[in-house]
């Protein structure tokens, strides 16, 4: 028979296509599940079907009425603004007047952009480094590029770059040309090159992928390609957020890996953390500061 | 009862998601028909398929032995390069051994690009304009800039802007914000001189369209936003084609519009062409110079 789990509290990570769930005691895990959702999963990604999902993921959990809930990130883009705290601010508060507690996210006015659920991971990498100053880059189907000083977050600016890439992968005409997961370094490095110094490259060589293709190039270099033309665009426009910085890559290792190349290939080291550890160390911060309040 | 319809030849336009039909006399038009191919339209793209489809589509068409058949254009990516023509040459002429009478598309080695369809529209663009010299700009999934000197197509560049714009559009973050088909002409151009002038600014705006429609900005202005993006992406990637050339864009209407709007927002002048006319006129060029010999 399974151990009975009694968590004292729970955290809950909504991204575009799935949950994370963690059943908590102080900042110890006792147990964490994984759902799928969103469209790619089939799943009906209404809320309330959604927190039916949930509850059916943990039923075997021990949950009374005391039992604190911090949930941080979004299933589907928000529809008002009353979650999201205007920057220069710390990455960490409560949105107003939730329950379950939700972590608020972040809106910047000049650019407009907007995070929910970055600014926990955030959290999650202050509270592991305290005094920390720079640029965090977080990786993702949005990526974005984070400026940190004294434990605020100062401005921040969002790319499509990784669900750019995928679209491209699955579903336009390079499709055919780099279904493949690996990718030639050599050919992103080069590619790279080319969009980080002329950025005004990257519509012209798309199509290229396709006529390289076809003159017999394999799929690992044309994916090596499209991801370089990709990143380097992202590294040309987010110049100024890596420029002599001090760089901290978050994210996944499928996704984190091209960046942190990218980086190298530029002269710019990067420490790199995992989003899922960093997501957690959010919540627990999340639980320390606006939890005991609740 | 119908009239019959006794072709002398047939002219079929083979394109991603479509094809047309022509019942032909000379240069008359007896009959047209259309037909939805591709994934959008729910039918199978295999060629056997196809050709069903289409045999179906003219079944009440008188056709006999010695009925001459043109096509161009493709329905998938082609399989190998023995269809394609290099350039610098003459738009058209027929692909090796092939029955029916098939267009053979062109190819350049540097940089890497393939066109199969246009070479029919810029051949029938010529036929009725013959001395003419400049730059054609053909819209669609997939647009093309070709240098046109004495006759032939010199060198092109293809970029992948409407497949792009589709696939925002219709499958990513910025759909909800996007859900319009029209656009708003001062975002659009406002947009258009940003990326003109700073393409590496494209990465970097495509999230604040989101960001933006959060703040209340309509779908209208959002879609103004997204296509004076990316069609200043292109332009500036383009600029070598446009600058100080005479233009003429063949297109359909809506997808000619944006980029008879950007290059009026540059100064440029552009002669509008029909891409269905172009096409047809294309083919019975092809009939005139190729058919005969068949």
């Amino acid at each position: 028979m399974a151990q009975d789990i009694s968590p004292e509290w729970i955290g809950i990570d909504h991204r575009a296509d799935s949950a994370s769930v963690w059943a908590m005691r102080g900042t110890e895990v006792l147990a964490t599940r994984e759902l799928a959702t969103g469209v790619s999963a089939g799943a009906n990604t209404g809320e309330a079907d959604l927190a039916d999902h949930l509850r059916g993921l943990i039923s075997d959990w021990q949950i009374e009425d005391g039992t604190q809930i911090i949930t941080c990130g979004a299933a589907a883009p928000p529809r008002d603004m009353t979650d999201f705290r205007a920057v220069p601010c710390a990455p960490l508060a409560a949105a107003p007047a939730t329950s379950p507690l939700r972590i608020a996210g972040l809106r910047q006015a000049t650019p407009p952009d907007l995070m929910q659920g970055d600014e926990t991971r955030i959290a999650g990498f202050l509270s592991l480094h305290p005094d920390w100053g720079g640029v965090i880059c977080l990786t993702g189907p949005q990526s974005r590029w984070v400026q940190i000083s004294a434990g605020e977050v100062v401005s921040f600016q969002t790319f499509m770059t990784g669900e750019l890439a995928a679209l491209l992968s699955d579903r336009s005409t390079l499709q055919p040309a780099i279904a493949t997961d690996t990718w030639d370094e050599a050919a992103f490095t080069e590619a790279l090159a080319e969009t980080v110094s002329r950025p005004e490259k990257l519509a012209a060589r798309l199509y290229g992928i396709h006529a390289h293709s076809m003159l017999g190039e394999s799929s690992a270099t044309s994916r090596g390609r499209l991801l370089g033309y990709l990143s380097g665009a992202e590294l040309a426009a987010a110049r100024a957020y890596w420029l002599g910085q001090q760089i901290a890559v978050i994210g996944g290792d499928d996704l984190a890996a091209p960046y942190v190349a990218a980086l190298a290939a530029q002269g710019v080291p990067a420490t790199r953390a995992s989003a899922k550890r960093m997501t957690l160390a959010g919540l627990c911060a999340a639980y320390r500061l606006l939890g005991a309040k609740a």
